[in-house]
């Protein structure tokens, strides 16, 4: 089989390590991911939803955090702050230190991201049940702003300050994705959307990695046409996200915080949306009331991932949801 | 008084430490280094010579290794490796890291390498007895790259990996200062020549560190004109360099393994040479009588260092022998 999948950081990686749990060496595996957290810091190109993907899936990743190496030293960020270098918030750890060192000067020897993005994934992805490719959703310079006040004036910053220093705090006035509109999808991309058995959409944020994803021309277009049944799974489970900050960036698109608001927002490809079959948390039940006649195939199941069992179950529903949609045929 | 000296790595770096326990509030030194062993690694500028006199004099230097940073980790070149990067060969700690990044990021925004310093000394001579300037001999890009046989062929490799990887064990063809002949000296070294009081020569290699440092165009005649009396202190003790490996590298300058052999190719002021004074070893004592009436005033005296005090007291020495020179008046 080959499933195709739209990811973020966290909650789509640990997504992914499941459902390999549940595939075997003939089925492949495509990971879009998601490149608008990207930033530049210390004149280092950090990718952390390629990184959170490459090292959850390649056993690398810390579990506890949900981000950056096992195993991890802080001591260049220490220094770094000791010589009065901005920014101090970042986690940039030892070891991760060299992810973005090897791509650094992958790109500045004139490398796309994509061509990187498969170098580092060659020392990850070698061991995995089934053959897997991360590709990067773009290759080209796309980073979400947004626009918070500061000192009493609307100030645009980088999403990662947001998320990460401030912890989506300050009242979000705007969102802006710089660079997507004139972004291209990197090579392959469209070809795995449309040329997949099943696209699923992990349980990602829905605005800034999903959404932004979508966003890059032509993805959300091939997500509408491919004959796959489309899955996605809701990150949002008890009214809450379950990765914690998604709510003020859904109130800004004007989306409910709840499973069916998310189900709502990506709607039914039937009705102009990109879903065919999505899955609420068996406590969100009343989501699948909710989405009736909206087109949805909705379905509730255990959506929470304290481990890759609860992961691999969560993949196992999401492929059998898949199994019972027809997929779209050409009209 | 206003103390300026011609520096390597470690042997300049310990003398210096020892030079500051002797010196007060009042005195001002300037140190000129080395740049010549300087390489970029991974995208990033490493000055080793640099560094280990600002991580020494800062109290950040790992004292046994005598490079380095003190409670250092080196994960960050765990990785790399694993990703196959090369070259594995040079020690690239993590704490360390964040100099080459901060350096690295400043030269990319168009500073010079003077200032580069002049920034990162900041953090580091903050709380030093006396005020102490480093200055890189020169802000051009000069490396000193040696032919070694491979594979039979004769091949140039950076000195780094001759000294580093290779531990000097080649046979040494020929040594290339790429850059140096068309390199200018930094702002501020020829008048810290011309206008100190004392000017120094530490136990450093005096081909690769000393020789280059005398090799930027102005600053071999900036020594031989200054007012100040000029004393070295001999890296070479009984027979072999303290820091071991110089010997090929004098073989290769026909000049022999000795107190009296170094003394003798660095040459005294009065006969066109760059010395008025010359501190041996104590176990060298016969260099004081080998090199009488080379013009150099010779003396024998402790010139290893177990310990800051010991370097304390070869400093105080070499600025006794100072003291009864008359340094060099106009003719």
């Amino acid at each position: 089989m080959r499933i195709t999948a739209l990811s973020g950081g966290i909650g789509g990686a640990r997504f992914l390590r499941g459902l390999l749990h549940v595939l075997g060496p003939d089925d492949e595996v495509v990971v879009v991911g998601n490149t608008a957290d990207d930033i530049w810091l210390f004149g280092l190109k950090v990718c952390p939803d390629l990184d959170t993907v490459m090292y959850t899936l390649g056993s690398g990743i810390d579990d506890v955090r949900g981000w950056g190496r096992l195993d991890e030293s802080w001591h260049a960020k220490e220094e770094l702050a000791a010589y009065g270098v901005e920014p101090t918030w970042f986690g940039l750890g030892d070891r991760d230190l060299a992810t973005h060192i090897v791509r650094t000067q992958m790109l500045q020897a004139g490398y796309p991201l994509s061509d990187v993005t498969a170098a580092l994934c060659s020392r990850w992805f070698g061991d995995l049940r089934s053959p897997v490719r991360l590709l990067p959703m773009s290759d080209d310079r796309v980073e979400t702003h947004v626009v918070v006040p500061r000192d009493g004036v609307d100030t645009a910053i980088h999403f990662q300050e947001y998320w990460v220093r401030l912890q989506a705090a300050p009242a979000l006035r705007d969102v802006v994705v710089v660079g997507l509109d004139s972004s291209a999808p990197a090579p392959g991309v469209l070809e795995a959307i449309a040329g997949c058995d099943v696209l699923l959409v992990p349980p990602s944020n829905p605005v800034v990695s999903v959404g932004t994803v979508l966003g890059v021309p032509g993805v959300g277009e091939a997500v509408r046409a491919t004959s796959a049944p489309v899955v996605g799974l809701s990150p949002v489970v008890g009214g809450a996200a379950v990765r914690g900050m998604a709510g003020p960036l859904l109130r800004h698109l004007g989306v409910e915080v709840s499973a069916a608001g998310v189900g709502a927002h990506y709607g039914a490809r039937s009705e102009g949306g990109v879903l065919d079959g999505w899955l609420v948390d068996e406590s969100d039940a009343d989501a699948v009331a909710a989405l009736r006649g909206t087109g949805l195939v909705t379905r509730a199941t255990p959506l929470l991932m304290p481990d890759v069992a609860s992961a691999a179950q969560m993949a196992a529903a999401a492929l059998d949801l898949a199994a019972t949609l027809p997929g779209r045929t050409d009209p």
